[in-house]
């Protein structure tokens, strides 16, 4: 990676990471729910959706005051990470290690894993109305998040990815899964941020196609880190999703097409960008990064 | 009951119910993760919260055309509805019978339930930006539900809830338990359905105070009917609470006094309504109901 984009990245960490932590103080709480949400929020992710706002706000409006996209950026990973845990559940995926460390139902208990995810999910739109954007701003930015991660976004691909399990999937059932369970999330992170900088419709659709590609490169990606990454690097268990019997385009393809389609994607990605000057750095690089991690 | 509120209660299920079908059709789905929502949404609920809405816009704006709270008494009902989803499962209170039909999970599988339940909070969410209402009042009501259910409300009343079990809590304690848990969301139906009408400070200080008071009246009348109700009128086990070791009024005042407690809070609502006439009648009729209600 340039060192430019991580120097761009561990700016917008320590930006999401600076509102989440004020925004979600550690307060008297012998409940533990607070405990837990901070546990898995600040349980070293890589703060991709984060990223992707703050990038796409910034190709739109170069010299865009990044303050307005802090809340937004913040809610994006209130939202992924609610996801998480309540994916890691035992009904769920069942994981017990995430990014290394225990999951939020073996470090606390279910019960507060299933709420802390419910209140992380509060937590994402209740950011979304403490931007200083206008209100109608506000309310585009809330409809995209509910749009993005509901039941005809995110909430339906974990579904299919359920009903999925030890079941053949053909490719095309494969990337619907994706594109609904992470892709629509990652959509919405790059229209939220561009939209909070003023996008214009054009703009938009063509944001929205590098979305669709890298969100697919990401999940291809995954699953090629399934099976050559290491288990220390990865912090879940390498090969995990072979052994569960779950689909992935390794699966499906076989490690050689799998990463050529992970090629095909990144280039499809910066080929949406087209239209954007260098302001859309941290976007390409940003692409680069999603096809070329190991962890 | 007077014919009158029966008729404004059945008006607004009936309207709410509507919004709620056309919001959230029986796609085809072959995850049945709408189905479950369904499910959850359509059994037979009270609809409290919605009529709540439907009546504090009403008294601010006598006239006022409901079209513009539909999609706010849909959205708390969705809410409402995750929470229920949420609370009985096998983690958290572990009931099979809600409202006298299998629970979401039982009805289902526990997965889907919990994605159910997830899907349910952010369909609340996106409900909100549908009305005709300006943005600036949209993003009001998003705050106001996100502040109701989430780590300072509702969520944190069931983490309450849920630490309270086997041990001994006094009436403080049960109380602040119980303002979170349900009195939070209440508050916000009141305040929802009162701001889109335009209400002002004033105004929703006093719906503010009379909603407090319901909200903890409509706990103290479940606890009474949880001793002297009957399972099938309930559509719950009776004497569950009890059963389950939970603290409730009846288990610390004793039946008589836990009934007192029920009037006072009633009478308090009332007199919360002071300054308002003859549009706050369905208000006054709906605290009536729910110290009077049987199930």
């Amino acid at each position: 990676m340039p060192q430019e984009f991580t120097q761009f990245a561990s700016q917008c960490r320590a930006r999401v990471d600076n509102v989440l932590d004020q925004y979600l103080p550690l307060a008297q709480d012998p409940t533990q729910l607070r405990a837990a949400m901070r546990y898995s929020l600040f349980n070293g992710g890589k703060r991709v959706r984060p990223i992707l706002a703050y990038a796409a706000a910034l190709a739109i409006k170069p010299g865009i005051n990044l303050n307005l996209i802090d809340p937004i950026a913040a809610s994006l990973e209130c939202l992924h990470s609610y996801s998480l845990v309540h994916d890691d559940l035992p009904a769920m995926d069942d994981d017990d290690l995430r990014r290394g460390k225990p999951t939020c139902h073996i470090a606390f208990t279910e019960a507060t894993a299933i709420l802390a995810g419910d209140g992380l999910q509060t937590l994402a739109f209740d950011l979304l109305t403490t931007t200083d954007l206008p209100a109608a701003t506000q309310i585009k930015l809330v409809r995209q998040l509910a749009q993005g991660s509901g039941v005809d976004g995110m909430v339906l691909g974990q579904a299919i990815d359920l009903a999925a399990v030890d079941h053949q999937l053909n490719l095309a059932q494969l990337e619907t899964m994706h594109r609904h369970k992470t892709g629509a999330l990652i959509r919405a992170s790059v229209a939220m941020g561009a939209i909070s900088a003023g996008a214009d419709d054009k703009q938009l659709a063509a944001l929205d196609n590098y979305a669709s590609a890298i969100g697919l490169a990401f999940q291809v990606q995954d699953d090629i880190l399934d099976v050559t990454g290491d288990t220390t690097t990865l912090g879940k268990q390498q090969g995990a999703d072979i052994a569960r019997n779950k689909p992935t385009y390794v699966s499906l393809l076989g490690l050689d097409a799998a990463k050529t389609k992970a090629d095909e994607l990144h280039r499809q990605a910066l080929g949406a960008l087209g239209m954007f000057d260098e302001s859309a750095a941290p976007l390409r690089q940003l692409a680069s990064y999603i096809v070329q991690r190991s962890n």
